[in-house]
C-alpha cells in the first residue's frame, strides 16, 4: 500500500495500491515513458508491454520501459490491475473496452490520448466499461516518438488532466489520482467537453498553425528560415496520421479555435491595409502580456 | 587590407579594408553583437556605439561590443570607415541619411533591418545617401535584447541577405560581401523587393502568428500550457513596437502572406468541418515534407 507522509514530495492525498501487473498498450514515447516511471515507483512490478511492431517490443524491452512485450493485448491484460492504453486517439475506446473484459476484477484501466470526449463518450455507454475506466491525459510529450526515446520523468511535475465520466466511479477517480500522484504529476479534474475545448486552444490549433507555417513557406525561400522558424515549425515534424486523428476525434472544438485564429488574423491584416499601426501594435501588446504572464506561470 | 587565404574559414572572395573607426547606432543585441564581432576580428578597431539611453551605453561599453560611447550620432560617425545602422527599420533611412553626412569620404554605411523596400528606395532617392549605402539583413538574432546579451558570434555561419539599390555602386557590394565573409557569414544577393517578400514568409508573418497564438489564448487554461505552446510562442514576447514597425515597412507583402495563412487555414477548417480526414492528413504530411526538408539542410 503506497500511502507516503507528507514531507515525501510524492506523497499521495489519494490512496493508490502498489500495482502488481501493469499492462501498456501501445508502448511508443508515452507509453514507454509510463512504463519507466511505473518501474521506477513500483520497482517489484511486473509491466508488459503491447506492440504490433516487433521493433517497438524490442525497443520497450531494451529501454527498461517494460519487463516483457508482446503482441497480443489479451494475454496482457489477464490478471493486470493496472492496464493504459497509449495509442492514437482514434484507437483508445475499442482497446479500453477489450481492456477492461481482460483485466483483473478489481482492475483499472486509464489511456494517456490528447482528445477525450468522443472516448469518454463511448465508455460510458458501455456499464461494464464504464466502471473500470478512467480518462486521463498528461500534458506532456516530445516530437520524438518511439520508447528509445521514453524517459523516466516524462511526467514528473507535469500536470495530468483527469476527465471522469458520467458513469465513472468517484473511488476510481481518486485511484487515478492517486496513481498520477505517485509518479510525481500534478493533477486536475476537468469535463472531457471542457478539456477538448481548452486543448483546442492550447494544443490542437497551435500544433496546425506550425504545420500552416511549413505549408505555406514559398519555394526558394528555404535558404532563409532561421531559428524563429525552425522553433516555430517544430512539431509541424510530428506523425501527420496521429494528428488527423486528432482532428477526427476533436472536430468541433478544433473547427471553433480555427475560426479564432482565422479571424484575429483577418483583424491584423485589416489594419495593416489600412495603415492603422497602432491597432498592430495594440495587438501585439495583447499578445506578449498573455505570453509573458503564462511563461512567467512555468517557472 | 583583409584578404586571407583560401584556407582559412573567414577566407573572402572579396576584399575588404581592415576598419579604423567603427560607427554603431543602436547599441542593442544586434549592434552590440556586431561591435563584438568586429572588435574579435579587427582587434585594433575603435568602435563607437551610439544610444540615446545612458543604460544602454553602459552596457555597450561594460559588455566590450564598443570601446566607447555616445548619444551624438553626428560625432560617432566622425571620421568612420564604417557605420553600421541597427535600430528598428522605421528610423533607419533617416538614420543613414545623417550618417553619410558625417563619416569618412572613403566611408560605407550599412544598416541591419529586417526589411528592405522602403529603406533602400528612400536611400536610391537621396543621391549622396545612394553612392555609401548598403542594405543588409542578417537572419539571425534572439528573443532577448541589449547588448548584454550580445555575442561574438551571432552572424558565424549565418546567411546575410544584401540588398542593393538601383544606385548603389557594385564596388561598394563587394565591399559589403568582404565584411559579411570576414565576419563568418554566408552572403547572398537580392533585391530589396525579393527580400521582404521572402521575409513575410520565412520570418515576419510566422512571428505575427505566434502573437496570434497568444493572443487567442482562452481564459482558464494557461495552466494547461505545455512545451509546445511556450515555443510557439516564444517570439511572441519580442517588442510590439519593433514588430508594428516592421509591419508599416512591409505591409504590401506581409498583407499578402497573412492572406495566404488564413486561406490554409480555412482550406483545413472545410477539410475538418466536412469530415474529410484524408485531406487533413495530406496537408498535414505535405507541411511536414516540407519541415523536414528545411530542418535537414539546417544541418
Amino acid at each position: 500500500m503506497m500511502v507516503g507522509n507528507k514531507r515525501d514530495p510524492l506523497y499521495s492525498e489519494y490512496v493508490f495500491s502498489d500495482p502488481r501487473r501493469v499492462a501498456i498498450i501501445g508502448a511508443g514515447l508515452l507509453g514507454g515513458s509510463f512504463g519507466l516511471a511505473i518501474r521506477k515507483r513500483f520497482d517489484r512490478c511486473e509491466v508488459v508491454g503491447v506492440s504490433r511492431s516487433a521493433i517497438s517490443r524490442e525497443q520497450a524491452v531494451s529501454s527498461g520501459a517494460v519487463t516483457s512485450a508482446t503482441d497480443e493485448a489479451g494475454e496482457a491484460c489477464e490478471g493486470a490491475d493496472l492496464v493504459c492504453v497509449a495509442i492514437p486517439v482514434d484507437g483508445i475506446a475499442a482497446a479500453v473496452v477489450k481492456a477492461v473484459k481482460n483485466c483483473h476484477a478489481d482492475g483499472m484501466v486509464i489511456d494517456l490520448g490528447s482528445t477525450k470526449t468522443t472516448i469518454v463518450r463511448a465508455i460510458d455507454g458501455a456499464p461494464l466499461a464504464a466502471v473500470k475506466f478512467v480518462g486521463t491525459h498528461p500534458i506532456a510529450g516530445s516530437e520524438k516518438t518511439g520508447a528509445a526515446n521514453a524517459r523516466a520523468d516524462l511526467f514528473v511535475g507535469k500536470t495530468v488532466v483527469i476527465t471522469p465520466g458520467k458513469n465513472t466511479p468517484s473511488g476510481l477517480v481518486n485511484r487515478a489520482r492517486g496513481l498520477w500522484q505517485s509518479l510525481g504529476a500534478k493533477v486536475m479534474e476537468m469535463s472531457p467537453e471542457e478539456h477538448d475545448i481548452a486543448m483546442a486552444s492550447v494544443s490542437h490549433v497551435p500544433h496546425l498553425v506550425a504545420s500552416m507555417l511549413a505549408g505555406t513557406l514559398r519555394d526558394q525561400t528555404a535558404g532563409l528560415v532561421g531559428t524563429g522558424w525552425l522553433d516555430l515549425t517544430r512539431v509541424a515534424s510530428g506523425d501527420p496520421q496521429m494528428w488527423a486523428a486528432i482532428c477526427r476525434e476533436n472536430p468541433s472544438a478544433i473547427s471553433a479555435e480555427l475560426a479564432r485564429a482565422g479571424q484575429w488574423l483577418s483583424r491584423l491584416r485589416a489594419a495593416i491595409d489600412s495603415g492603422d499601426f497602432a491597432s498592430v501594435e495594440r495587438m501585439l501588446v495583447e499578445a506578449k502580456v498573455v505570453r509573458d504572464h503564462v511563461a512567467s506561470r512555468q517557472k
